[in-house]
């Protein structure tokens, strides 16, 4: 079952599919797939995850549904787990974690726009999403709904903007901050942490969520 | 130049050789290398590289003084960077940046004891060197040298004990952690930390060392 | 003595009725009873309490000026002791305490929206009763009036409109919140908190307000 | 498979009895038991249960191994369970929430001395069971083995006698404490909060770990 | 040599009017006296006095400017030494330091509206004269100007208005926080504290600034 | 009733006399009184005074025990408010507001050998009782006994020894002080904030022991 | 290759010449130089000098380019490290050191208007660039490309007009500060402050940046 | 009027005299002399200087007593005043505030060893004298006496032998350390920090004592 609805998403027209447990087999992707999640909060202990939005780019956003006790959603995971394919995140860590653990995907390979801007944007300490967009981009991106319901049976269209615009940006995002990275030359320090990233989210559900496990003390 | 002490240290004849610049060409390890290094202080922007420890686990132990405006030491390099032979280290993120920053050399493949120890030992939260040995082997480390000159063109037998005993116990450390590892089932998220090691030193060379690049904030 | 107010609190036409001392005899509720007091303070040893307000969840709002140094209030007391109605509290522990310590009134059974919306709405760490209401209900509850002197003879129109308003939402709240406990399994875990906050209340005035007694440390 | 340890724990003669997986069927309680659980660290998310020690205060301990993937121990979960004796933890919130997690048991009734001691014992803030047991029952208890491998396959005589002394002590302690709440008119409270720590274990185990659930912010 | 400007301050017509080095003989005053000062800051150790501000809560507000190097000022010594007449404050702690220090007078009787504040408005811990103000009077008091070069030899307008707004309230808070003080039954506790003031504003000036000389630690 | 101790506390042979309920009619002070309080505990909304000691520095030492609900203890009532005999007190703030509340006592006049010693020990931040003993007369004072349950009906020998000890040293120490502040310059604002003290211990009772009312947050 | 923009900064018809990797042979400057630099960020360790502002106070303000991995600019090395003329800067300090790191220059003699304004204006404790301009001048400074990509090979026309606004004021606040600090009498401490800044800078660039060479601890 | 005591201060005979107000005539030193001094706390405004201590490496050291009230002590001003004498001091900062507030002596030129210390023992963070000394000296310093009353007419045996050997051990302590900084070429930034302490101890009595001027913050 799939709902539709024609957006206009920070000045441009999207189409957003939302769909009920799984993806549909009429939807594929071509390129790099922008992905994000929503969840009932931040703890891996006690929120389920409710949305994974997902989008190439082009004029569709995807998001799935993932209902409260069925976790089938066959097409959704060979996406994500499909190697050929490099999935864009913003904080990919805790979304990897999530998808991890209620869908059993290693999600892979990884880039993650938040890490990129730590090491291009060395001018500032701020990289969440609306904080990066915001400079590069030059669009402003609501984050009124970031804390609302994601749990619900049936979201309310400010719910569906917010979820699908966390994914419109990346493919951008990714295009300016690489130019910075090899201009600086840090591309292979960004993609040795990329790489990293399914074991960072794998020592997250194993209980070291609050450690650097890299750290001295 | 090379000054020899027969030391006993911690209830072990150990054989110590201290050499002036480089190791000698007669000098070989067989197996896992444990490596330790001493320099004039904690910081990567001002503190000098002064010694480089090894030891194969037998009962010789070689402590190689680099000399201030002096970093040839080609065969030190060698051992270092063949990746053959696996080096142990006690917080290898350190010894790895001080190393590849005064010596040039990128050290592989590693195993770090303190890493493994905060996978394994989740019973504590200590896991200095000497706490870990005192409770795995049940030997008491002094520390009190840790603190000293040791740019000094001369070393004190204090300073040369102190320093060797860093590398004497890492060989049996390894066995004992990766048995619980392995039976916790964590060795596959240590060595991928291990595998981390030198870009994350690599991270603290090229200015974020005081971040955790992995996280939220 | 009865002070008639017809206000439009929050787009609503409320009757509020301020009586001086007590309820009187005539006023009479059906089904839960949602509860707030006004004090002169957050001091369990110095603010003494000044109002408690109630109502039904219809189209009257009543509020009870406790006079210093007189609590009789045999009606009120009645109400709020009575073991056959639910009373509805955001942050009831306060009150509870308050109300115990100047009625010397138990009161129960308790509904608490406050520990309802942290176990409900894990996406945020808002549960102000601003922050409830404006989410779940779309309405914003000014909070100007928060501050004031609670324990003027006279209490101007602001203050009573105020009050009043904090226990007109609590009916919908309880409603909102439930669906989500029940949803997500969660609704015997708050009976079991609601149950306990008059024993947590007793420890506030036995001297424990500043302790989770069941901490480790 | 049981191994018998004739042991001096504190000056008395104790029998330790370590059994592998369960309890056997000739061991049996009498009266109020005391229960403490070691484990392979704090973390409800990590570390595994790995001991279950027990004592009925008289001569003998029994303290029960719980191999890593096998949880049947059929009769020690019907001690734990068995609501007709009363279980004496120190600490219980954390050992009711590894039980759980673990065994799937819910342990009641509880009597937990350290909230005894917190309601007691107000001229103190050291409610360690160390602490108590030193000024109530004047006895040393060596927390020397607290940080050990719990789940090692064979225990050393040290980590057997730590674990047996945690519950050779809380007869004696609830002793002593009941005659001061009692005294000081707080048996009644003390009550409600142990009737309320399996809730308490519950939350921990929902996600709740970190939150003081009655707490304002 | 004095400078008249009639403003209007707050919606009152005031007639504020500078005085160079001291009061002039003509100035006198009936009833308590409402006092502020201003300085180079809010060091006793290192910011010289600037202006003593006075009104006696008539249309009239004086201000003194106290030239660097010259303390003579015998008029406003005089009045302020004035053991008959009351002194009005805000936070008279400081001010009096400050008198004392610069002009070598021992101002009294005084009476401390941040004091009668706390003492009064339990309701609250925002206990500025700004917030004062606002809450009891319903006057807006604007603190643009607060951080500013007082010490300048020529005062602009907007400083010399603010200055003087600072003591045109004092008369009438005293009134509406003296009706609370003495309905809760506090007047004798806050009259202690204001008659310990002089010692207070002495401690500091001996050296105790950052000790609370009651404190247990 | 009175139980006799022949004790020799730091050396000193001192005859202790412990009296349930209040002093008997044969007891009399000449000169300054040492007075010192334990209780139940720090809380001075939980915690009631169990014992109260006297000394004036000759070989006896007095101690009564206040029963738990009986707080008649008519003679050392008159004792602690006769003005006519300067009351010695170790941070006099706490004993004076435990008195008052459970004797019903405002005890004056006051000296303070705590705040006595941080105007004039202007060289030291430890002001203890302990400290002060040790560094000014030499002494060492056991705290041994500190915490411990002293609304026992028995008191041990060393809870008694501990309890006199403090009233041993007041009359020495404020000889001590006294020549410092003397020779400093300070015995007058030492007076004025010994007079000071009943309004301090005021205000805690009445709900200020938080905070420090002079302090401008 | 010099990119020449008129631009309106603060009201103010400002001549802006952009040079690419060195001031041209035909620019000169009369009297003090205000200096600003831009950075890739603020750390010693990691970000490269992009831009060195400079303006004598006229209608000219130029902006030099430093090239990744191009440090020649001769002119403007020139013209930093000439001792006939002052440089003002804001917080010298950080600017000192990385001119001093990239270009090699000891920059002198200096003037720091951050170290002038804590100075005199004691009476604030916001010596921000902004701050000081706003209260002194009466101009509001906008930050908005204070964080951006200065390392850009084109930079956009605002963060052009930003990097020249910083160097329009200096002059003008220099003339301010000064008055204060003659009339305060610290002209001769400014002076020993500014005279200790390239030393300050050393040690930053040496590894003492987080420390307070002076403190005690 | 001087008194003599022959002392064995850390093992070694020192003839230390105690000298009433001043030098007498017949004192001379030869090349650098170490200085300390004793007063009665850390506060500037507070705290007034009791000792001055000085020796010039050889067997005699020279305790002068300041007087409260009397700081005459002409020749002593004299020897601190010679600039052709070297004085070395540990933390001088606070000694030359202390100095020149009640002295009136500009100090100079300085040496501090724990400047020295810092910029030389990079190895650690403690540069406390008893630290340094231990390290570099191998020698215990006792602190025991350090926080008494320096203001007593009559100083004990054990005071004196404090104060006198505070001063013994600089003239070899700055030979050590003079050593590692030219080692590693950090003499040229010492001596501008040593030059820098005179106006860095002015700040502190102009009243920027909690400040670090040169901080961005």
């Amino acid at each position: 079952m799939t709902r539709k609805l024609s957006l206009t998403v920070e000045g441009r027209n999207v189409q957003v599919h939302v769909h009920a447990g799984d993806l549909p087999d009429a939807v594929s992707f071509s390129g790099p797939i922008a992905v994000d999640s929503e969840t009932m909060g931040l703890s891996l202990q006690r929120d389920r995850l409710c949305l994974v939005q997902l989008s190439d780019g082009g004029e569709h956003a995807h998001i799935v549904q993932i209902r409260k006790g069925d976790a089938e959603a066959v097409r959704l995971k060979a996406v994500l787990a499909d190697r050929a394919t490099l999935k864009l995140f913003h904080f990919a860590r805790f979304d990897l974690a999530m998808i991890k653990r209620d869908l059993g995907v290693a999600c892979a390979p990884i880039y993650c726009t938040k890490i990129a801007s730590k090491l291009a944007r060395t001018y500032t300490d701020r990289h969440g999403l609306k904080d990066v967009v915001k400079e590069m981009l030059g669009r402003d991106l609501s984050k009124e709904q970031q804390s609302s319901d994601w749990g619900a049976e049936t979201l309310s269209d400010s719910q569906i903007a917010y979820a699908a615009s966390d994914v419109l940006h990346l493919h951008a995002l990714k295009a300016r901050l690489d130019a910075i990275l090899i201009r600086e030359g840090r591309m292979e320090m960004a993609q040795a942490c990329f790489d990293f990233l399914p074991t960072r989210a794998d020592l997250d559900l194993a209980g070291w969520e609050n450690a650097d496990i890299f750290a001295h003390g």
